[in-house]
């Protein structure tokens, strides 16, 4: 993997920049798109790309538990498996052990009914045995037990077969005490030095089979803790990864200050990723000009299955009577397939009728959204327009001025 | 609409020919994909016209429940209002309102647990009240109370809009007593010409505001009696209809029989409808070898949600564990989209997954496969090897010789 950086703003943190891999080139900053369990919900390849999403984001997590990596192995790898000719990255697997693979009954239900990413981790507490050499956890598909470690997590990283893979970290609540968070982060980067070393074996192996070589992101945790961000944003910096992955980061509110204590640690030259961030336009531009080169979130699809969709003027929810009888597109200034060939009365319909190309549809508008929108940010970085564009973005999608005031 | 004869086989009924609509041109025979909903279940447009589809028949009795056909009517009708720039038909409603229509609880749990049409068609008896007049029923939605007489399915098809409308006919289950069937059949024949005089008002209604006027095929029913088969299709065809639409055939055993009593009455130069078949190969092959230029049926894509796909060697469940390690695409003769991009093993694991992915990949080859047989049957008339190419396939298929002997 190789990373150069076109240019850099003057005006903040945010550069423009190439990441090139094995499957091609992906032009940052970037939304790379979720694609769980090798599918990105509801959409063909050809939507995909058709969106122009750069890349795809999958879960090792759910991988391993299904198909298995040795099936996606055996396809020669995630992309191939997929169907995919494009970029492709695997986290580690430990965000959802941590928030899932706990007890796949009871437990699985108030998770549900929780409404954030941060109260479902609250759930974990106690109910997947972590030491030193790995955690013990139990799948949410069947409860049959599991262990993880990182070089496990490498291992079957490497089975999956994507450009980008992930350093194996322990993850906790930010609500959790200090010293729960102070020994996950202590863990974390001891597990980074395995991951790493285990790494650079599986890519020696490659090397000899002739087999293109993997990157590897290190990850950066510590919570809301000042001193435990700035610790861990040195730490790994230290070490040989291609680049950084930024995990514990819950709340738009909370990326000015978090990334501010981490980013002037970072090294230039590796790009930097948001983990599991973007689910609202707030966190790509707090992002990008904080120094993010890459984002994934699974929200924008996730929404769109439940007709929430964003538009210029902020999100609607399709399912609302008011747009039974609107002839208009979702957004009079999105040219995705959806807003090009259909309705706001036809969406409204296909849901109601619970016609599964209401998420096909719903799905490509959201994800060209986000997608586009961060294609608009990178060229007003280009062109020296962004705080103008961000401006004009944000007063027009949020509208109640107050809480956006402090951002623009 | 205008349809004209390229070609008549000289071995048998079948004939190669053009229907032209407002919206295009149907080269004949030609199978018509089932849009119940205003939309082909999990595709998108761009799907449909992909996988060479020539036109889409919408149910009227789904569509005035849900959106309402109001709805569609403000949208410049059902093509606009889906998206699609191609020919559309509609049902009467007829066949929705005697099967579904009837009582919208415990009887639709019955009809859910029966296994075909036929069955289905027996709980309606005593559950709709019908009169010369026309058919109150039930909502299957919510059980309201609606009244539909041929007038009505006119008016209500006019709305929505389609290229080419059905008359209104009364169906019965072809296992009901012979004097059920003569009476729905003489029904059916009072409501055919209500439906001709109703849609002729409206066709001058729509001359005078310069809009495109829409066609009407005439009903023939008569279950499996022969001279009520005999008398419909005399009826029928008497009346200035602009086609035919042939009801009431549930089998594939049954097409040769009760075709052979109809075609000979019907003229040769206006088209026919095999309304609801195309479920299996045998069904195109009869129908078109016995005259039928078109067929509508839903079972293709909801076969396709079963995980039950045509391959030329017969129908798989690609849920069969023995799919889970098979690279190979679904049939190694096929060209459809899912078949050049995907393995079924990345089938079997959206589908065990639950994936919305699975349905859509899954409807774009059970659809192309069947429309694309009916093309290649067009093809093997034109040049004179239909019998050659209908052995071959039919033997490949169906591979229980004794059953197929009988048709080959």
């Amino acid at each position: 993997m190789k990373f150069k950086i076109i240019k850099s703003s003057s005006k903040n943190l945010s550069r423009i920049g190439q990441i090139e891999t094995t499957h091609g080139i992906i032009n940052t900053p970037a939304f790379i798109v979720g694609g769980t369990k090798a599918t990105v919900k509801a959409l063909t390849i050809d939507q995909i790309k058709n969106l122009n999403a750069q890349a795809i984001l999958a879960n090792t997590y759910h991988l391993m538990l299904q198909p298995g990596a040795k099936i996606i192995q055996h396809a020669d790898g995630l992309a191939n498996f997929m169907g995919y000719n494009g970029p492709t990255f695997t986290d580690s697997g430990g965000f959802q052990i941590f928030s899932l693979g706990l007890a796949y009954k009871q437990n699985l239900k108030d998770m549900t009914n929780s409404r954030n990413s941060t109260q479902k981790l609250q759930y974990s507490k106690g109910l997947i045995n972590i030491t030193d050499e790995g955690v013990e956890f139990k799948s949410h598909l069947d409860g049959s037990k599991y262990f993880m470690s990182p070089e496990k997590s490498m291992e079957i990283q490497h089975q999956i077969g994507a450009d980008i893979h992930m350093a194996f970290d322990q993850l906790t609540t930010p609500l959790a005490d200090q010293s729960i968070i102070e020994e996950a982060c202590k863990r974390t980067h001891q597990w980074a030095l395995r991951s790493l070393t285990k790494h650079q074996k599986l890519n020696q192996q490659h090397q000899k089979n002739q087999q293109p070589e993997q990157a590897l992101y290190g990850i950066i945790q510590g919570g809301r803790i000042k001193d435990l961000r700035i610790k861990s944003a040195k730490i790994i910096n230290q070490l040989d990864f291609d680049g950084f992955g930024i995990g514990g980061i819950f709340e738009p509110t909370e990326i000015n200050q978090v990334l501010n204590w981490i980013i002037p640690r970072l090294t230039i030259d590796k790009p930097r990723h948001l983990l599991g961030m973007g689910a609202q336009p707030l966190d790509l531009f707090l992002g990008i000009e904080n120094g993010i080169d890459t984002f994934d979130c699974v929200a924008p699809t996730r929404q769109a299955r439940n007709g929430a969709l964003y538009t210029s003027n902020g999100r609607i929810n399709i399912k609302n009577q008011q747009f039974k009888t609107n002839y208009l597109p979702i957004d009079k200034n999105c040219y995705c397939y959806t807003c090009i060939n259909h309705s706001q009365s036809y969406l409204h319909h296909l849901f109601k009728a619970n016609e599964l190309l209401a998420y096909t549809l719903a799905s490509i508008h959201n994800e060209y959204f986000i997608v586009n929108l961060v294609d608009k940010i990178r060229l007003s970085i280009l062109n020296e327009s962004y705080q103008e564009f961000k401006k004009n973005f944000l007063i027009n999608y949020y509208q109640e001025s107050d809480f956006i005031n402090k951002f623009i």
